[in-house]
């Protein structure tokens, strides 16, 4: 099962802001009434029931703008950050592999749909850099669980890039402040509900050239794993977004570096769960 | 004037989980009819005013118990942490002052009232720290604000103890997992609304021995500049909470290190802005 989140105003009804979830069926979309997003869906104790039962208008995938698709959860109570989590990447730079995850935030204004444009803060333009990433989606509240019982409480996955302005990222000793700019992290383009973790690759493209690719099976610490570990610190609530973290290929270590730049196009895929794609472009 | 959020449970009647924000006069707490915490009173536009003219149930403040206090604000949409961010302890350790601040998050789960006890979690009980702090309190929408306006959208302050697992915060490079352990970070006791920024002195007290103490002027990045600089790179919404960092003093930086203890009583104050008092106990 698919669940997406739509904008209403780009169905050619409601508010600037509301938006409905959906569940995707083939090429149609089938709005779950009453419920503005993946995140309230999942809020629900019975949501796999509700959304697989739900049978609101129907819209036919073809004729959606880009501009319909939102994140499909809005506002999540919280976004954790995984550093450095791919293998291959850990090794080929001659690191040991960490015995714990690093973990940062991102608030929750920084999300963006997955075809909405990223757009360079004028005064943070210079240095802001792709990490394509699988985001775990929770589907109930997770505390102190251990990995088998996490397993249980992911409702699924995602694709989202974790924009980075480098500049700020680096003015100081903590991440914080380069991961979370307004409205510069795509996220969707659906979460895509299944109890299997994701196999397959993920790949950054931006352009016409392929900038990271990856097999997801590939890290340290995996989904469970993760949710596991959080769960110790503190209590995770459904539609919590677990980004997992990049693999090699960013910008920032290439030589000389490289950023992205208005007119690009910034695509992100991971094999099963759908594909972000953003033109970038220079604040007005 | 002072605003808090009181649990009606204590008051004796109302849910477990519900509350509602008071006006502080002297020694009454005014309800504020329907308005759920001082989060929820701020959110509107003309809060003061709804304040000010609030005259609902009345209670002693003699009579309530300490359980009865909520953190001000419930579950703030963000709140952002300042690292190293006093003058005369940057200086006293040798460094230069910091050209950026910087910023870390912590998640509301991580949030308790002003006298609630603050249980060692099982797991993470062996390196927990004190941090006293001064929490700035966002009272409107801000966004790319100068350093004026910054001022004009700070409805006031209060008192945070950053409470921090320092193996936790150390296991990696970014700090959050150690500043974020659910219900650890005492905030309170209220709100004082105020356009001046906080003077006097800054005190954390274990048991009865003085742990740290600062002016609370000397900070290197003030509220109005934090909030300015924050506001540059997402939205900060009413209720938001910037913790503005601690002075020197803390447990982990003493030879040998110290940390708290069960059995110990962690008081955190601020001139003019009250005095949490939390209980250190082990967990059960």
């Amino acid at each position: 099962m698919r669940l997406g989140t739509l904008r209403l105003s780009a169905l050619g009804d409601g508010e600037p802001t509301a938006t409905v979830a959906v569940r995707l069926d083939d090429d149609l979309a089938v709005e779950v009434p009453g419920v503005a997003d993946v995140g309230a869906l999942l809020a629900a104790l019975d949501w796999r029931e509700r959304a697989a039962a739900a049978d609101g208008r129907r819209h036919a995938l073809a004729g959606l703008e880009p501009r319909a698709w939102a994140p499909p959860v809005l506002r999540p109570s919280k976004i954790v950050c995984v550093g450095l989590n791919y293998r291959n990447h850990i090794l080929e730079m001659g690191r040991d592999l960490p015995e714990h995850p690093t973990l940062f935030a991102k608030y929750p204004e920084a999300l963006i749909g997955p075809y909405d444009p990223i757009v360079l803060p004028a005064h943070a333009a210079d240095a802001v850099d792709w990490e394509g990433e699988v985001a775990v989606v929770v589907g109930a509240t997770a505390r102190r669980l251990d990995e088998a019982a996490a397993a249980d409480a992911i409702a699924g996955y995602a694709v989202l890039n974790d924009v980075t302005m480098r500049d700020y990222q680096y003015r100081t000793a903590q991440w914080l402040q380069g991961k979370t700019f307004e409205a510069t992290t795509p996220f969707g383009p659906w979460l895509t509900v299944t109890d299997a973790p994701p196999a397959g690759e993920l790949r950054t493209v931006v352009d016409d050239e392929q900038v990271q690719h990856t097999p997801v099976d590939d890290m340290v610490f995996g989904p469970a794993a993760l949710v596991a570990y959080v769960s110790q610190i503190l209590t995770l609530h459904p539609g919590d977004v677990i980004a997992t973290g990049t693999p090699g290929g960013v910008g920032h270590a290439r030589k000389p570096p490289r950023y992205l730049r208005p007119g690009q196009v910034l695509t992100t895929s991971v094999t099963g769960l759908g594909e972000l794609r953003n033109d970038v472009v220079a604040e007005a």
